[in-house]
């Protein structure tokens, strides 16, 4: 354990160290980093930054290589406890819940390609400003949250509203970051999705939309092309759909648990 | 501004990424990492990491070249305020003050050895236990602290208690990561001094002294060779004393004011 931690540790403080020199960091500058991150608890945005800045490298690092569909970000946004929905299969939305009606199915299936009945799909998103419930009060709480169990044949179908681009809270500490060094602070419309079957590993995911803006800009740079999907009018229904089939690796052998090695 | 922010975080984040695929950082590593950083803004720490485990790095190269006596980190432990002293020049101390009793003299002078009268000497120290007063509550307000104003001929003197090695506080996040590193969380025994004069560099510096225990396992990194000094009895007082001669540096022409840059 202490190996490691040392290794982690140990490693990231030479990584600053080398910075400090290599930028000829001032001690203005110095004082201006503590600060900052004072700031960043204070505001309660570590959760956050860690996942708008560093979440994407930890990701990119923990699934290289994994077979089935790809991953992204978890973010900070996600909720425990949602709903599982029954049909017409809806997330949860206001009388007046604005933004186009969309509809996304599809089948969650494993390598192979047999479907996975009873996988689970936790679904949540902005709504058509941009903003989460549970995280800002202008939204009733259980808004855009919900949970649909694949069928007999690993299908599902959630119908809900296209989500808005938004920017990450400008206000704070990680916002000021993006605006004093010129990083675009928008992260582009998205669904969330985290797909759960035995046996299988759990798929943390996003789908973002064909022609969307910020595609190319994500301030957490967590946009994958094969997770791009394009909504179209279908011949059965007047809202736009798009489908996505989800596919689960095979749990592999466990590795040793390495939780809590850093401090 | 913004291009210095940019490579100021941009660089370091990009170090903290390059780390993460280097020493293949878990998912539950970073949610350790989230929880840490947590931990450490709710503990108050971030001055004490931070002057810990990167000021050295930062004094190092802020004052890369510069002429006259070294000098090496703040720490987290300075109070501005402290008392101008009178003759005898005793650091102020309790009553039943523990702690072997030491005399520091020298001089403060320019680099070409010309003395600098009323250069102010600001020194502060832990006591025979390794406290400090201001940061802990067994010790009275202003314990060990004080100010003493070079003579005409540049001289000061300063009557004191040898300070104890310590370590850092250890039951804190800063401390468990020593632990869980296997890091020494010691701090040899040093008198911290800020020495000004008008026209001259600031000089921050710590004097440690020789055989002292844990000058080579200094938590901090601040140990400079330079800046070890050997008290020794001398022909005229009971106590050991020591001399040591501040050499300040001319004020250079001043750079671009970059404080901020950072948030």
């Amino acid at each position: 354990m202490s190996t490691r931690t040392d290794e982690l540790a140990g490693g990231l403080l030479r990584h600053i160290h080398e910075q400090i020199a290599a930028s000829d960091l001032t001690y203005e500058e110095f004082g201006a980093l503590k600060q900052w991150l004072i700031d960043v608890g204070e505001a309660g945005e570590w959760p956050l930054f860690l996942d708008v800045f560093v979440e994407s490298a930890v990701e990119q690092n923990a699934f290289k290589g994994r077979e089935g569909s790809k991953g992204t970000i978890l973010g900070p946004y996600h909720l425990e406890g949602a709903p599982v929905l029954s049909a017409p299969f809806e997330l949860p939305r206001r009388e007046d819940e604005q933004g186009e009606r969309i509809v996304m199915t599809g089948r969650v299936v494993d390598a192979s390609g047999t479907p996975l009945p009873g996988a689970v799909l936790d679904a949540w998103q902005a709504d058509a400003e941009g903003l989460y419930s549970g995280f800002d009060a202008r939204l009733p709480e259980g808004i855009l949250r919900g949970k649909v169990i694949a069928d007999d044949e690993g299908r599902f179908e959630i119908r809900t509203i296209l989500p808005a681009p938004y920017t990450i809270p400008t206000e704070g500490p990680t916002g000021r970051l993006c605006k004093a060094a010129g990083w675009s602070p928008w992260r582009p419309a998205h669904i969330h999705v985290i797909v759960t079957a035995e046996g299988h590993e759990e798929l943390v995911t996003q789908l973002f939309f064909d022609q969307g803006e910020h595609l190319d800009d994500d301030v957490a740079g967590a946009v994958k092309d094969e997770l791009v999907v394009k909504p179209e009018v279908g011949p059965y229904a007047p809202e736009r759909s798009f489908s996505y089939d989800f596919t689960l690796a095979t749990v592999h052998a466990s590795t040793p648990d390495t939780a809590g090695a850093v401090a």
